[in-house]
């Protein structure tokens, strides 16, 4: 890719909105998510602990920005905005389980499980499952009741067995054996995809989109996803576990296939760029209001971790 | 207790009844979760062996007979039924776990993950939450989407970090510390009553019953889960392994304080005795129609497992 002087400008300018969105979606979260004095006083330490202060908070940026697009208010995007998050954290918790893919640093810090042990891990995990589906079907999140029942629907579709936990045991099961192109594109689709196109859609379901608008960003979200996912990929085998905050090479140490192992560097990475290009067209609709999307779906690209 | 012969009519009643909404409960289960074919066919298998095929249906068959009382098709209050017999399950699969209480052995059967190891399990488990919410939010389970949100707030408030998760931790954490009868009621208010007056009260918002009918019915749910936690205490000290289908003085061997080290058996049962009759006494403005949910409530403490 050339780095023309206006992607520098759209790039300090989704900079600052990220930065400005993860402290506001911080404060939503923290809000959500008080601390208590009772007995499962330390669950909600480790639900806090695994949600609160770090991550990209892409998921929620990804809410609130589409859902900017089409005027709805900021403190309800951040809602649904926060309930992903929460759901990415529960999927992040179970995900580092010893039974799982036994990892001990996430975000640079030790993992939940490592913190306050695996029952306690394994049910802070649970509970914010809970809470995530909670949160939709709060009325500060929309007044109308046949948005929040889109959304439930929309995220139950999207992290469940034919979404995020059914792309988690394809991925395992995947180990050691060879997938082909199509495999790999399938698995990730589940398993990360389908939540980073959820995170999209919310925004214009929150909206109220009409259908073609819908479409459109589903489209942008479904190649948003793919796309960063082989970044993932390609990060995986070539940063070192300081810059990517949690194990490094850890795909290739599993035995799985991947976009990298499938492609190699090169072609993951031209393939990666064929797909913010086309992330990007299906914003068109949107003109200017879309820079920030546009800037993201590069950034999710050419980040370091 | 005295056993008048208008008892055994009402206990003969409940059998019949009980048995006919299990088998319609286990038809739309097995309809809810259908097999599939692709890489994630194994999870759907663990979803459906922790869910099918085994249990009293003690909640779903609380929902469908709070429903009756108010006129709610029966298919409806299925939908909601297999959606609360999800959340049981999800909730059993992880308990089970080495992590937590370690049992091999559930409902007469391996437990989920000594079936299909404990990465499965613990995504069966999660998948089957997800599933549980996603029924709820489905146009079949009511055409109005004021009453689905009702129902996942309900249920996700009854689950969660403030409900069964909570109770969960509780229970743990006052392993080999001795707590007080009131702590302890409030332990199994949460870990195990939550869920059980939920289920009365789904059936009660799916009826959109009155105010008043609406308490009526949650009362009767919260002594029913006080008096079905007691007998499972008393079943618990009292009965063996093959009676319970599940490992026996599991309690004791953890050193958890229960309504029975505190009270002794006799008291225990005397207390239990005391909710059921109190737990009828709720049921008093639905006469007749209510006779299965006043035998439920016996059936409950007499129970062998």
């Amino acid at each position: 890719m050339t780095s023309s002087s206006s992607e520098t400008t759209n790039a300090q300018s989704l900079r600052n909105s990220l930065t400005q969105r993860a402290a506001e979606l911080e404060a939503t979260l923290n809000k959500l998510l008080p601390r208590m004095k009772g007995g499962e006083a330390n669950l909600i330490e480790a639900m806090r602990y695994a949600v609160l202060g770090g991550g990209k908070r892409l998921r929620g940026y990804l809410v609130t920005e589409v859902a900017s697009l089409f005027n709805v208010p900021v403190t309800r995007a951040l809602y649904v905005g926060a309930s992903v998050e929460m759901l990415h954290a529960y999927s992040l918790i179970h995900d580092d389980l010893p039974a799982m893919d036994d990892d001990d640093l996430r975000r640079g810090k030790p993992s939940t499980h490592k913190q306050f042990g695996e029952a306690i891990a394994i049910l802070a995990g649970d509970a914010l499952q809970t809470k995530a589906f909670e949160i939709l079907a709060m009325e500060e999140t929309h007044e109308s009741t046949k948005i929040r029942i889109e959304l439930v629907k929309a995220l139950a579709e999207a992290s469940g067995s034919t979404g995020m936990v059914g792309g988690q045991v394809i991925d395992m099961e995947g180990e050691n054996k060879h997938l082909t192109l199509p495999e790999v594109l399938n698995l990730h689709a589940m398993k990360t995809g389908r939540l980073i196109c959820y995170s999209a859609e919310a925004g214009a379901i929150l909206g109220q989109a009409s259908h073609e608008l819908h479409n459109h960003i589903i489209s942008y979200g479904r190649d948003l996803g793919t796309a960063f996912q082989i970044a993932d990929d390609v990060l995986d085998a070539t940063a070192s576990a300081e810059e990517l905050g949690k194990t490094a090479g850890k795909d290739t140490a599993a035995g799985k296939s991947t976009f990298v192992s499938l492609l190699g560097i090169n072609d993951a990475k031209k393939e990666a760029d064929r797909l913010v290009a086309k992330a990007i067209r299906h914003l068109e609709p949107f003109g200017d209001a879309a820079d920030n999307l546009r800037a993201l779906a590069e950034y999710v690209v050419y980040r370091k971790n």
